[in-house]
C-alpha cells in the first residue's frame, strides 16, 4: 500500500457522492456528457483569493500567471477577482484579451519571445518584462519602427533561489532574466532610450510549501531592488515579487502558512528606503489559486486483477494529467489526492493501482492506494487538478484527444 | 561540458547545413514559413523498413504500431509498407481507416477501451487484441448486439519481461492482457461463443539496445506460445510477438544489432512445434521505424550568457520535445542527437545549453554541448524526432500550440 496525497478542503460529500460547487460527480458526468473531464469551482477559487488578499498586506497587488490555468472561463472569472494577468506567450496574451482583461494590466514574460510576439504586446500597450539585453534591444527596434513607447521592465535573474521549491528559476546560471550587476546598465538604457520603465520582475522559485523560505525569498527579493533602485538612481514604477506559493500534492505535504507570509512581506514592505515609497508591489500566482479548485474526474471501464494485484482501468490518463502520472518535472513518483468520487467517504476496504487507458507503463494515475472497493461504471477523483493538468498534458497523445473542462 | 546522443546514420551536408531528404534545413523551414517543424524522411522510413525485412525472417510480416508518429502522410506512406497497423484508440482507428488502411489488417490493443470503440473495431472487422476477461465478456455482448462477428486476439501478460527495456510491459502485475495461466481458459470462452479467434498478442516491452535481450524475450515468447496453444488445443491464427527494437538516443547507445535478431528469430521460428506450422507471425515497431527519419528544427531567438554559461534560445521547447527535455519517462536528464543545422559539420568551438521558449527551467533541449557558435536567426536540429515527438508532448502547454509536420 503506498500512501496519497491529502485532498484539499472544500470537498463535501453529498448523497455519498464526491460533490464539487454543490453538484455530485456524477451529476457533473452526465451533464458534460462524457468523461474524463475537469471540474474547476468558482466558490473555491474565490475564497482562496478572499483567504489570500486578507493574509497580504494592503499594499501588494495581486498577479494571475494564467500559465496555471488558461480556460476561458477561468480567465473571466479571474478578471474581477485580481489586479493583473502575466502571461507567458503570444498564444496566452490573445487569450487574455479575448477574455476581456485590459491590456494595460498584462504583463509578458518568457525567454524566447518572439518579433511578432513584442510587436503585438509593444501596441496593444502590454508590459514585457525583458528577458536580456538582446531582447530589449529588439522591443526597441519594434516600438521605434511602429511609433509607440513600449513598456519595459526587466526580469531580473537573482543570485538566489527559493529553497525547497519545486523549481528553481534564479541562483546561478538561468536561461531567464539578466544577471543582477547587469540590470542597471539596462534599464539606464531603457530610459535613456525614450522607452516606458516599468519595474522589475524577479522570480525566484515555485511550488514551496515552506513560509520560511518564501519569507526568505522575498526580503532577499526587496533588498535585491532596493540596491538596484539605488544603483539606477530612479524608481522603479513596478515591482513583481515573483510567486513560489506551493500547495499540498504528496504525502506529509502540509499548507502553505500564507498569514506567516504575508506578516513578514508587510514588515519588509514598511520597512523599504523611501526611494520605493512610491513602487507598485505585487506578487504573481499560478498554481496557488486554482490547483486546489480543480478535480480531474475518470470513469472506471475495467478492473482486473493481475498477480493478486488489483487494477481500475480508468478512460482517462496521463494525456490528461501528465503531472498526476509522475511524467513531468518529478523524479519519484508519488501519489496525488485520490478518491473514488462516486463512493466518497466511504470505508478503503482494498488496495488498488489506478491506471489509465493508454498502452503505456507510464500511464498510471495512482499506485497501490487504499480505496472502497470501485466497480466498472465508478468515477475516480484526482485532486488538485486545477493547475498545469489539462494544459501541460499531451492530449493527442496515442489518439485520445483533449478532456471536457467544465467551470462550475 | 555534457556528451550528446549519436546523430543516426544518412543525415548529410549541403552548402553546409543539414540536408533532410536532400533538402537544406533553412530551405524546409522557408517552405514551412515559420519556425519550429518537424520534418520526417520517406527515405529514411523505406531503407529502415528495407533492411528490416532483409534481417528477418521471410515468414515474419511487420507491423507498424502508429503510436509512434500518426502523422498521416506516414500513415498514407506505411500502408504500401508494412503488413498491418496496430491502434491503440478509437482516435488511432479512424486515422488509419482515413488513411487507407484496410480494417482487415488492423488490430487494437489498450487497457481501457470503452464499448463505443469496441462497437466501432467490431463493426469494422478489426482485431481486438483483448486485455481482460471484461473486455472480452463486452465485445462478444456487443457483436451479438449487432450481429456481427467480433475477431478477438488474447493479449498475454507474460511473466517474463524485455531486459533492459526502456518501459517494461510483461513481468509480474500489469495492467496489460490477461496473466498466462488464465489465457487458455479465455480462449476456450471465446471459441465456444462463436466470436472469432485470431490468436495472441504478447507484449512484453521497448525500447531495447540488446539484441541478446531481443532474442532472449523473442524466444520465451514463443515458448509461451507454443504451451499456451497446447494447452488450448487449437491453433491461433495469428501471433504478435510485440516489438522491443530500440534506437539509440543517449551518449553511449549503440544500434540494436538486427542480423542478429533475425538469425535468432527465423532458427525459433523453424523449431516451432507442428501445431504452430500454419500460425502467422508478426512483429510490431513503431519507434523503430520512424524514429530516426524525423528531425525537430527551432529557432535561435536569443543568445545569453548567464554567470558565463552561454544559453541559446529557441522558439521551439518542451511543447514539442517532451522526451528530448527529459519529463517522459526518464529519471536522469540525458542530451538527445543535436547540432545546429545551419552550421552542420562545422567544428565545435563553444559550449552551450539549448533551451525552449517557455517560461519554466524544465525546457532545456540540450544541456552543455559542444556545438560551433550559433547566432540568433540559427537552426537547431534535435534528432530522433520521428516518434514520440508531435504527439507524445503537451503542445498547448504555455499557449504554444503544435508544430508543423512535413514529410519529405
Amino acid at each position: 500500500m503506498k500512501a496519497t496525497g491529502p485532498i484539499p478542503a472544500g470537498y463535501d460529500s453529498i448523497d455519498g457522492e464526491l460533490a464539487i460547487g454543490g453538484v455530485p460527480a456524477s451529476a457533473l458526468a452526465s451533464k458534460v456528457g462524457d468523461t474524463p473531464l475537469f471540474v474547476y469551482s468558482s466558490d473555491h477559487i474565490q475564497a482562496r483569493i478572499t483567504e489570500l488578499r486578507a493574509a497580504m498586506p494592503k499594499r501588494l497587488a495581486l498577479h494571475y500567471a494564467m500559465k496555471g490555468n488558461p480556460y476561458p472561463p477561468i480567465l473571466a472569472l479571474m478578471n474581477g477577482l485580481v489586479d493583473g494577468f502575466d502571461v507567458a506567450s503570444g498564444g496566452e496574451l490573445e487569450l487574455a484579451v479575448a477574455a476581456g482583461v485590459d491590456p494595460a494590466r498584462i504583463s509578458f514574460a518568457g525567454p524566447g519571445k518572439r518579433d511578432r510576439e513584442l510587436e503585438r504586446a509593444i501596441l496593444l500597450g502590454i508590459t514585457l518584462n525583458c528577458e536580456s539585453e538582446g531582447e530589449v534591444t529588439r522591443a526597441l527596434t519594434i516600438g521605434a519602427r511602429l511609433a509607440k513607447t513600449p513598456q519595459l521592465a526587466v526580469r531580473v535573474n537573482p543570485s538566489f533561489d527559493l529553497k525547497g521549491s519545486g523549481m528553481k528559476m534564479g541562483g546561478g546560471a538561468k536561461q531567464f532574466g539578466v544577471d543582477a550587476e547587469r540590470v542597471p546598465a539596462l534599464v539606464k538604457r531603457i530610459i535613456a532610450a525614450g522607452a516606458k520603465w516599468q519595474g522589475f520582475h524577479i522570480y525566484a522559485g515555485s511550488q514551496a510549501l515552506s513560509a520560511d523560505a518564501i519569507i526568505a525569498m522575498q526580503a532577499q527579493t526587496l533588498a535585491l531592488v532596493a540596491e538596484l533602485t539605488e544603483a539606477i538612481g530612479t524608481s522603479p514604477p513596478k515591482v513583481n515579487l515573483g510567486g513560489g506559493f506551493g500547495i499540498p500534492y504528496f504525502p506529509g505535504d502540509a499548507p502553505l502558512d500564507i498569514h506567516a507570509v504575508g506578516l513578514a512581506l508587510n514588515a519588509s514592505l514598511n520597512a523599504l528606503p523611501d526611494a520605493l515609497a512610491g513602487s507598485d508591489f505585487c506578487i504573481e500566482l499560478g498554481r496557488f489559486l486554482v490547483g486546489e479548485a480543480g478535480v480531474y474526474l475518470t470513469r472506471i471501464i475495467d478492473r482486473k486483477i493481475s498477480h493478486g494485484e488489483t487494477f481500475l482501468v480508468t478512460d482517462g490518463g496521463l494525456h490528461h494529467q501528465l503531472a498526476a502520472s509522475g511524467n513531468f518535472g518529478t523524479v519519484i513518483r508519488r501519489n496525488y489526492p485520490v478518491a473514488i468520487a462516486t463512493r466518497y467517504g466511504a470505508e478503503p476496504t482494498e488496495v488498488a493501482t489506478i491506471v489509465g487507458c493508454l498502452c503505456t507503463p507510464l500511464d498510471k494515475l495512482s499506485d497501490s492506494a487504499h480505496l472502497p472497493r470501485a466497480e466498472v461504471g465508478d468515477l475516480v477523483a484526482i485532486f488538485c487538478a486545477g493547475a498545469y493538468g489539462a494544459s501541460a498534458s499531451p492530449a493527442n497523445f496515442l489518439g485520445q484527444g483533449p478532456a471536457t473542462e467544465l467551470l462550475v
